[in-house]
């Protein structure tokens, strides 16, 4: 590593560290740094301190938030009636893009997986139940994760809220809009085939 | 872009600016700050900021320096006799890499590109002369990009050293080291049989 500035050596650690960025692209990133505007370097310093400054977690339903709450839950126009389990504030993200959902959410912030250790108390389950308890609530959307964990985590769900006055969904599964047939994995296709609905 | 808190959207539209970051690498990074240890984003964002206010050119070779003159210039068991004449800082962390030169540099900045309207006048040409000039230098290597723009700079540079009395060189072009002949380009091919040298 001869040949580069002190500061531009630490610049290119700081960048490597991060995910999917490798040794020369941490360089390339660090030049471009270099040839910016100064203005552009400030604002990204500040945008860094922030983020880790500003954001936390909502304290209704753990998105993320600039607020006490999140804007999603502050927001009276939506449906808060409905709640839709997620489990990481991009879920939330990714379905705020369809445009098609108007309640509220609850973020896990994490899954079920017993492999990894990671068990119902790491799992931010006490707030759902205190919301479902305040009685409010008439429906709560399970929309963890296709995965094993996923699927872990929403049977341990419906577990748990299976007593409550409350209706029970999970979003649902099955082939993607506009795939081939052909091309859809086995597991796909037989809950595709297995979860038929009337035409 | 809903649901993101507006310091996560200015942190993503700034590392979206960046050069081969897109949107989506531009929220992973995001999110990757928001979750890294405090520590580590105050270390990055001024590592940004020093590398803007500390990174200068140095003043003899044009190097990138965190001093008035760089590392390299200011090595006196480093040849001084010997200037290799680069386009790039780049270049000279490239070469400083093969650990098998042992003079100085002197970085253009830059390229004659006459169709981007970049002529002589844009690149740190002067500063070359004055050091020539001096009556130190015994030797000027050019090593400029093998390309087209790398090409018309070095045929610039030799008309205009050739009158000194140094010895003016050019790096070799040809099959790189390990390569299969059968994939070297025909340019590259014709070039390393018409530079053949006594084996």
């Amino acid at each position: 590593m001869k040949g580069f500035p002190q500061s531009m050596l630490s610049l290119i650690t700081e960048f490597a560290k991060m995910p999917g960025i490798g040794h020369k692209t941490a360089e390339r990133l660090a030049f471009f740094i270099l040839k910016s505007h100064p203005e552009y370097a400030k604002n990204m310093a500040e945008a860094i301190l922030k983020v880790k400054s500003q954001v936390r977690f909502c304290s209704v339903c753990n998105n993320l938030s600039d607020t006490e709450v999140c804007a999603i839950c502050a927001n009276t126009r939506r449906n808060q009636d409905v709640i839709c389990v997620v489990e990481t504030p991009n879920d939330v993200i990714s379905i705020e893009k369809t445009g098609s959902y108007t309640g509220v959410y609850h973020v896990l912030l994490g899954n079920l997986s017993p492999l990894d250790g990671i068990g119902p108390k790491d799992l931010k389950l006490e707030g759902l139940l205190n919301r479902v308890r305040d009685g409010h609530v008439k429906e709560v959307i399970i929309a963890t994760d296709s995965n094993t964990e996923g699927e872990i985590t929403a049977l341990y769900l419906v577990k748990l809220l299976k007593d409550k006055a409350i209706k029970l969904t999970r979003i649902a599964s099955g082939i993607p809009v506009g795939a081939h047939l052909e091309y859809a994995d086995q597991a796909t296709l037989s809950r595709a085939l297995e979860r038929r609905i009337p035409a």
